[in-house]
């Protein structure tokens, strides 16, 4: 089976927060491929990353850089594909790799997710993906439905041990 | 035909903005809904709206606001399909709409593109919906093309005219 | 008795931080639950929460979140009653969590107090009951009038002690 | 009658933008006052208005300042009364007299509402005298629901016109 | 002998900040007095200190504070004595405190130095004294020296010792 | 008489915003002198007014600046005078001058006012030659009274106008 | 003669901007090549335009962009040559091209001036340029001299006309 | 041989940083030196450093410095030699060194880099040189080969490893 979202890392010093983002697609069942390419430092290959993407099979990207982040936008550049941009915390708290992610011309989108928030980059993959692909959509059902439970939940354990117990069981 | 794209305005004030969402999708064939609702002054709406939109069968919602911007974001808690957020500047430059359009928590993802950049929205819902629509990535890459030669004619005419010509000619 | 005073956090991670608001309601005699809910996650019990606030008794609602910090918000969208939010420094200092919480719509105001301020929801909402509570009121006389006296206390120790052995005696 | 809501601004140039907190209260039936009064200019007079606020019957204040806002905090220092803080954008879009309304020490609470954002002020007001007075309860029923109904109508006029004669409409 | 120089800090938090400009006041011979007196907590405490520096002997005041840091605006609105001000980094790096510090309305000001930069707040203090005592002018124009001297040992140093050597002598 | 007071001007486009300081000298009756050197294009000539100030009898030195703002610091380094800064507004809103003039290194202050608040230099000035001038102290107690008187005299027209005939009045 | 310089616009409406740099060029003397070119519109005449640029014969880019302004970036990771980056203002006071411009990854550097200074770009390129050119750096060394010069001859008009009468014949 | 490149630290607590500069240089085989000088504790040093910069033999001047970062700004203004800046990290994660060292006006140019990135500030001297000396070019172009094929290297290893491994082999 060909993947269907390539993850691309800017340096692999991202690979820390970037883990999220694969852990999260194997938990969906999302075939994916990851690698670290710079677009800086590997142009080349950062081109060819995202010119060959659509015809590899790829489906989404998701582009994860610090500082002045270009990678999501190198991608976004070279391919019609929708581009994820992750903006990792480097400097400044993030706000330069943000900006850098987000700020793109008319004509060249980049779906830019939180700070250093490789979970959402890899759920909105997924949720782009299910978009045709109702097994999945519905798999995204039920993680939603999850969640909230597991929010639920903790509400109920808050009201049976008090705050000052709850605290302490953490 | 059913609409593909869901656009909903926080303000009608934004449509002067969004307008060019809009524009853009019909450009490219994508059938669309624009509306007006507001997160925070019509929330049974917003409710509704994001909990009947797999069903009434769209597939992306591109939702824009300014200041406290939680429309998309309540767009994102009540849907799975993938929502898109645009910043609309209304004060401190439209800051205070970017960071409430992308912080949201791990699990909720909006794919935030920048700040008043409707047509960014537009061109990203037209990159989800041709992940599984062959005929409409074919147009994303003509857009693409299209676009590149545009820019490739304005160097091409920065070097005949020269740069002193050319501002006089804008 | 029926509690007076909702405490609403968007995540049990700020329970660390919101403690404080339901100590300081304890000190003053204030009536008060406590729960997890998140606008993002849990969109429905939030809003049930809102919507039944006044109902239930409840005359003022404290709601804490980070990030994209919507839940304030979410509750003013469905009650009347005054909503104080508590931003929480979860990434970029707490920035984007204060703008997310304060930068509202006309139409529907948040009271937002200091980044991780907690204690000052709790003194605000204690305030706000304290317009109909002679008692109350009395109450937050005298905890201002102790809170000034802990600093005349302090300056008095510094003028004896000198700032050199003040310091050390911390 | 006594008024039940001061309001007190830093300079007669807030007057513009706080006039709408007067017409506000004024829909809503609230009596009030408004005075002009600097907390650097006539420190006295500020003290003055702080300290017999609650002899004089109001029950809520409500202070406007622009850059090193300092007006809603010296009348937060000198009265136990809900003190709601409007930063008014005079320089930096208004982000330093956000910050200093809004980021009181523990012990001294503003509720502080949005840059320029005079009507939240009057509202907030409006919510807190409403949470012991039923029938400006109801009114603050009736005042959502014309809001909600208010931008449902405009909906309505975009479903119908189309977004383009819309725009040409306003 | 009268002192000529008051230190009066918000918190005694500010202290640990705070006690290198008593140590620098010391080494310059300028007598000075230094208490904690909060502008929101002890609101007229805070405005006796001003109202009477002058009349006291003083000369010159450094007011330090964190957050919404209204301290040494209170001075300044309540002495013609030049108020020199230090904001503390207590949250977002200081950036509040700095804001609500330096940008007080015209008619009042407050001479803001840099960020926790209680050193420099007492160089200043001597400078203005200097003005009218030849003899404290000569120390200053001595620290100088030694400061510059101080730094022209460094760069001898590290000619010598290259870099390498340098840092591990550290 | 020798001027006491130099203001001293990065360029004369500053001179629009300065020639509030000049005029509230003149208004205080302190001798002043005024000029244009820039530490980036005259910094020879900048070193020599910061090098001879003092023995050409200036006792305060007023220096503004936009962007990477260093006049002032240039200032303080070649002289023991107090330095008073003036950050201008040239881009992002003068938050750059801000910085640049503020934070300055423990050894070497400068007495920062708010962005082109030119008038709090003068003032500033004045209260520094005040610390040895009675005369000027009065005068300066005088500015402060007819200021308040200012701020009360409005309050008083609006208590009479209303403040919807006030606004017409402006 | 072959070009040294090249001038690359992310866009011709950094044209009105960066024809200053051109200017500079022309009265230096030094020949330049001006060119519009989009890294994430037409990243393959980026691409080429860089790595074609040392055989052409240029020794110095400079590169303009805003909003995430990767041109300047683009230039770097495709050649050895120094790079200029000018952050031009499009959205954000310009803060969004600046730190996306300048925060590069150790490895591929920019050498960024100031928001929308396209003339500094074009002298900074002039210096690079005189390092081997004796007959430039003397033009280099006049053109300071002039500057200074210009500046010198305005405080002298300052002096001779006073503030007031110099305002008025501007 | 002369030293071709200067290396001049506002405070020695700099050195940690910037000896990366040192290295970096070393490794490419340029002369320089290193020296502590403070445009603002002996600003005739700094003077004097940059007056004779050119005459000394220098070819490029790397200048670095933290909060009112005027180093930099220091050098540029006292020779037409390039100067690049450094913004070192002290308070505000270095953003008020990065604008203090980059706004220069029109005519002072400094070549900015990234917040305390001394490699880039030492790769861009480098380039700068190369741009007459074509062994240090062919340098540059080794550098920019091993730097991707480091990359490369990691992205070869990722693959074979996958991600988990990967990591724990960090």
């Amino acid at each position: 089976m060909k993947n269907l979202v390539g993850i691309i890392m800017g340096s692999d010093s991202d690979l820390k927060v970037m883990q999220d983002a694969a852990k999260t697609l194997e938990e969906l069942g999302v075939s994916y491929e990851i690698t670290v390419c710079s677009a800086h430092r590997t142009p080349d290959e950062a081109h060819k990353f995202a010119a060959t993407a659509a015809s590899r099979g790829l489906k989404v990207i998701i582009a994860s850089a610090g500082g002045a982040a270009h990678l999501a936008g190198a991608m976004a550049a070279n391919t019609t594909l929708p581009v994820i941009g992750v903006p990792i915390n480097w400097k400044l708290d993030g706000l330069d790799a943000l900006l850098s992610t987000m700020q793109m011309p008319p004509g060249v989108p980049v779906a830019t997710v939180g700070i250093d928030n490789a979970k959402n980059a890899a759920l909105l993959a997924a949720q782009i993906l299910a978009t045709s692909d109702e097994n999945l959509m519905k798999k995204m059902e039920d993680y939603k439905k999850k969640m909230a439970e597991g929010v639920i939940a903790k509400a109920a354990k808050l009201q049976e041990l008090g705050y000052k117990e709850y605290l302490e069981s953490k």
